[in-house]
């Protein structure tokens, strides 16, 4: 799907927009509201104090506060962009001073688990629409975002059937003023589908840089030295923020766990075939894989260039 | 470590090069040693007609042949760029018409098992020197190559004692005219470093793109959809050439067995936290893996960039 270019909305379609959690996304959706004229008052809140002054520094909110009250009141729409872990605890937290008709959201990677640890919290009147970009890099922080994060990725909406239209749609707005695309599906299916699409291959990626790090023959600097045959992609996403990833697996256990006995299965498979040197087999299973590749490039979802564009030496 | 500057030699080292195979490896070392001056003349031999159209259009060599005779008189180094299964038979191919002096060396990502497949063939007075550079995309043909490709990355060449020490030093020189690193060790030693930081992550992702090709649930058209969140990047090296990844497991099969049981007892370990929620193992794994990464971008072998430098969307 191409990028969207995107105009500056003529009135902001939110009074106040409350950002829980500067980090990479929490710092990209400041700096795209920002940008495309989404909210008329973008309000940051972080409980770090590093944070909040480096926000302050880099300019990308219009109040900068540690105080729960301070960022809940009058607030239209609170986005809670901390570990899933976190969630909870900072839903608590602001909902003695939401106002009837405010918007809480989120930007957690796993839904079903989450919600029991949100919905209890809240007042009456206030709407619980969650939300999940499928975008993001392996840096962390309020210097990692940048405003086009979301341009052309897709945001999935989890709301119960139950959930006010309005609400949703408000949220949805926010998205595709920021350039993404909006599906929306039940919390279950967000989790089994990111389950391999993003929690497995992150606990792989993890696994194999953590089995390349315990070598003793091939020493560290070996490994290190000799990465760019394929092993260095992997550390990428294992360069991930640890906290984050932990409240993940932690939360989507069962289909994370689910989607493991299936990769080992076909692996197991795999390793016979290697081991029986059955070429055949092999050349079969190199090969369907590739027409995923130019699905997704296909789609946008991906890099058309080679080695995902990453810079080459120039022909000097 | 940083990328060479190279500056074209005054006399180029070896008067004829021949290349036998010209995809992505074989055409990039073609069009590199034409850059730096480091063949007086260029030989592409291939079997596949089109594709020696193809060289001849691009006009990357001097001379385009698909006759082996023709390809091996008067040649002082040849590089069998070919699939590993291959190089035996292309060795053998070209052996008669070898003169004393010449050298043949390979690109193959494995050296043990096809040593026995090369050696043989060879006339007296004619060196075996293999190598094999860290160094590729996911892209394959002679339209893929390019002449910086080796620049800045490793070349590993694998002579027993007993070579010759010139002819190693010629074949060196060449890889070092292309601005590579080059670094010599046992062909065991090679293939038990490379199982590691190639040939595995290579399974793995073969694997992975694998299972989720084959969800009835989570349909392959959400897992193209959502692939940002991680999965993408497993199918860029999943889309490698099915018969070179084929021949390498054929090849390699006692490392890469050895290994995939390492990286099994560990995925074990990992998924018994991940079910009994046992978070502080999970946040100590995920931690550690991150220093592996700071590593091989600080030595050069890795962009510093988020996300590989993959394009983002312009801020318009």
């Amino acid at each position: 799907m191409p990028e969207l270019h995107l105009a500056e909305a003529a009135t902001p379609p939110l009074g106040r927009l409350t950002i829980v959690g500067l980090g990479l996304i929490g710092s990209s959706i400041a700096r795209a509201a920002r940008r495309y004229n989404l909210a008329g008052t973008i309000v940051a809140l972080d409980r770090d104090e590093a944070v909040r002054a480096r926000v302050a520094e880099l300019g990308i909110a219009d109040v900068v506060t540690g105080d729960p009250q301070a960022g809940a009141a009058e607030t239209d729409l609170v986005i809670l962009c901390v570990p899933v872990g976190a969630i909870g605890a900072a839903a608590a937290e602001l909902a003695p001073y939401l106002k009837p008709g405010a918007i809480v959201s989120d930007v957690g990677s796993v839904k079903g688990a989450v919600v029991a640890a949100i919905q209890p919290h809240l007042p009456a009147g206030v709407a619980l629409v969650r939300g999940h970009p499928i975008a993001g890099t392996e840096f962390s922080g309020p210097d990692a975002g940048f405003a086009t994060l979301f341009n052309g990725r897709w945001c999935i909406l989890t709301p119960p059937e139950s959930t006010d239209a309005a609400a949703v749609a408000r949220v949805r707005a926010l998205w595709e003023g920021m350039g993404a695309n909006v599906e929306t599906m039940s919390a279950e299916h967000h989790d089994h589908v990111l389950a391999i699409t993003s929690h497995l291959p992150h606990l792989i990626a993890y696994n194999i840089v953590g089995t390349a790090a315990d070598l003793e023959e091939a020493t560290q600097s070996e490994v290190i030295k000799f990465s760019a045959s394929g092993f260095r992609d992997f550390t990428r996403i294992a360069a991930s923020d640890p906290t984050m990833w932990r409240d993940i697996f932690l939360n989507n256990r069962e289909a994370v766990l689910e989607m493991l006995g299936r990769f080992n299965e076909d692996l197991s498979a795999l390793a016979k075939a290697v081991r029986w040197g059955d070429g055949e087999a092999l050349h079969a299973m190199f090969t369907r894989t590739r027409a995923i590749r130019r699905s997704i490039v296909a789609q946008g979802q991906e890099t058309a260039a080679p080695d995902f564009g990453r810079p080459r030496p120039p022909e000097a």
